[in-house]
């Protein structure tokens, strides 16, 4: 069996892995890899640019020669640039320039991946992306080389968080400007200016509801300058984290199924709908909200890592299923950790929910290092039944999203989260967790 | 309505709280309390001996005073003695002597905890005990009076390795010795392994498997050292942490319905057994397994009070139902935390187990902080049914046992929790969770 793979990150490799490790001699595998590396993790780009940790090697899971050392055929360096299902296969060229090749399948894999988000802005291009790990270098030789004292964070979502982070524990006097009125918009908006006044108590001048109009260099040539509606703010460097979009012009091209957010669509198996022999997973896909329903897009590692995971499987023959998201999300700025699952009042779905907000601390009152965390909880207004959590607060706050998510997979009520059997010691928590705190709380107001 | 409390801490005064909020001025409550205090954290006492908090007053969420000025008549230094069903009073006395008072009710309510285990050991009064806010304040008398260099803890368990903790922090040469093969006998031996092997790691003695025989005192009457079935140990403090029993004479001689682990039996409202008004929660009452039917012990705070909300809801003559538990816990010694929920495979009550452990990171493995992790899991073998899981590792290991404990509660299979929308980024997690990465390994054992 001929299996070819577009894409060598987290849902292509470990489609081509698990295949390989179940199918053997039985199946070639060749993986078409535009950069040159494999099984890397975009996600981990911030800490690397924050000093975290090294780069970029430390990054990369696994390389192309351990792929190749188990027997996938990886192609790096190689852009695929046609697919024609009704012939089944696929043309790549090489990215450095030369002839073109054709590559014949039997089942193929799309995991193009996503693409940042570029704005119409003049001299956008003098921002720093933070998608690839050229863009991690590319970023460190900008920070090593010119030794800024001042960045501008384009964007207040997580990577913006993330990069803001980065930026402050650089020791770079650090603003963070976005068009939204709060950051984080993926939390309801009191929750988010929550995040707000947290990063500004930490050193960050926040600057909301300001799109950006411009960024402008200096003589030499160098960013200078980022313009807003609002005002204007002097930068020796600019990070973009403006979010991303699915990286799907060659199925597009092949007239493959897109859905509204312009990822492709699948069956629960990950075949793409209308295809026999072609499968996608990860960024360039939409996936299910299982509360809503409704298809959208969560570019995530580790969506991507089970959807390959389940790709690999049914190439083997077997009967696996991604099962949708609830869009858990977590990510932290310096101290302060931030999380969500299912549905919050601003989401577009949100009918007829009923939320509380509790302050509590992540530990007993009287332990060292107990600090303030906020739960915000919704539920359906007479079933009573859970239907998300958004969590801001000190170590150990974001986590507990965990336990929330899980009850809202199990379709439990409110009233049932507040009985939960939940890990109780004055090291971890008050003597009621702090989502049971929520849960009790929310279990009033539905009365 | 006359409510008369027996046991002013978790659970008596969560319920006589609930029931104050709910009947005002309906109900009258006596609350009869042997000791000064009131709604104290006995969990907290080790941390007040490590001197991570001060005591005793910061252990005591709600002083007699502040439960009087909500309207609870709270009698301290009041021990009941005599408990007459029939006729529905209480009698108690005066802690310091005097004349015995009745008090009758309409509503009784026990909630007279625990008290620790006292092995027939000679000299074991040398020994200070960490119970109490009296205990905790005598050995702090002892350990500021002494200058002690060596410590040893008596009990492998919960308390045992919190006082290990303790001792250690306090700069103590630091033995815990134990009767049982590993510390931890609520893991199985393999995950207490693990435990032992981490705290030697980290500077302490273990003896196990050595009953203590004797504790004697030094020319000055202060203890020496400890004397067990294979050595002796110069000790200038000895703790004992041997864990709990319920207390229950006064139950008892009142001919209650009190069960094998000599604990009250209640119905899922919280009333004794064959008894219309009279209500038990917390420490002295038996817990059911949601997972075997069958009765336990589990003296936490975190039962107590939601088993004291139960009894103070169902007292203003709402239906609330305690709805048993599923053995969670959680502990740390240092920075190894432990946590355990459900089944394990030498729980007596295990049959047809498949169990898998695997190491893990609790970060992703490039981020600073990344630490190891252990995670066993537990399946019923046919149905894939999760039965529990045990944790021991770094600093965001512990409270993973939530999701765990959350999914458990569900009824959810091993597969299920492959499949679940866990939180992920790289400061939080590898990008398959560690429970996630045991479910996978239990559901290839269980194929």
């Amino acid at each position: 069996m001929k299996i070819v793979v577009v894409g060598g990150d987290a849902a292509g490799m470990t489609a081509a892995s698990q295949a390989k490790r179940l199918l053997r001699d039985e199946a070639s595998i060749t993986v078409i890899e535009q950069q040159q590396w494999t099984s890397y993790s975009a996600c981990g780009i911030p800490y690397w640019i924050a000093g975290d940790t090294d780069g970029p090697e430390e990054l990369v899971a696994r390389s192309p020669e351990q792929h190749r050392a188990n027997g996938i055929d990886v192609r790096t360096g190689m852009l695929a640039t046609r697919l024609d299902p009704a012939s089944s296969c696929v043309t790549a060229e090489p990215v450095a320039g030369g002839p073109a090749q054709t590559f014949d399948f039997d089942h193929l894999v799309i995991a193009t991946g996503a693409r940042p988000v570029t704005p119409p802005i003049p001299g956008f291009e003098l921002a720093q992306r933070v998608h690839t790990l050229s863009d991690g270098q590319a970023a460190i030789d900008a920070l090593e080389g010119r030794h800024p004292r001042r960045a501008v964070v384009m964007g207040a979502g997580y990577v913006g968080l993330e990069m803001a982070e980065a930026a402050v524990s650089r020791g770079l006097h650090t603003t963070v400007v976005d068009a939204a009125p709060e950051p984080m918009m993926t939390l309801d908006p009191d929750m988010g200016e929550r995040v707000r006044r947290l990063m500004v108590e930490r050193g960050v001048t926040m600057r909301m509801s300001e799109p950006v109009t411009a960024i402008e260099s200096g003589p030499d040539g160098l960013v200078a300058l980022v313009r807003t509606s609002g005002g204007e703010y002097p930068a020796d460097i600019v990070f973009a984290g403006l979010g991303v979009r699915p990286r799907t012009e060659l199925a597009a091209e092949a007239g493959l199924a897109l859905g509204g957010h312009g990822g492709l669509l699948t069956d629960p198996q990950q075949r793409v709908l209308g295809c026999d022999n072609i499968w996608a997973g990860g960024d360039c896909t939409e996936v299910v909200n299982r509360l809503t329903g409704s298809r959208m897009c969560v570019p995530l590692g580790t969506h991507a890592n089970k959807q390959g995971r389940v790709i690999g499987l049914n190439l083997a023959g077997r009967d696996a299923q991604f099962p949708g998201v609830l869009g858990t999300a977590i990510t932290k700025f310096a101290d302060v950790e931030i999380s969500r699952t299912g549905l919050g009042e601003s989401d577009p779905a949100a009918v007829d929910l009923v939320a509380a907000t509790v302050e509590t601390g992540t530990r007993a009152g009287y332990m060292p290092g107990d600090s303030p965390m906020w739960v915000k909880m919704t539920a359906a207004r007479g079933s009573g039944l859970l239907r998300g959590a958004q969590i801001v607060g000190g170590p150990g706050a974001g986590k507990r999203i965990d336990a929330v998510a899980t009850a809202l997979w199990a379709g439990m009520t409110v009233a049932e989260v507040v009985q939960l059997d939940l890990a109780y010691a004055p090291p971890f928590s008050p003597v009621w967790d702090p989502v049971q705190i929520a849960a009790r709380a929310l279990l009033s107001r539905l009365d």
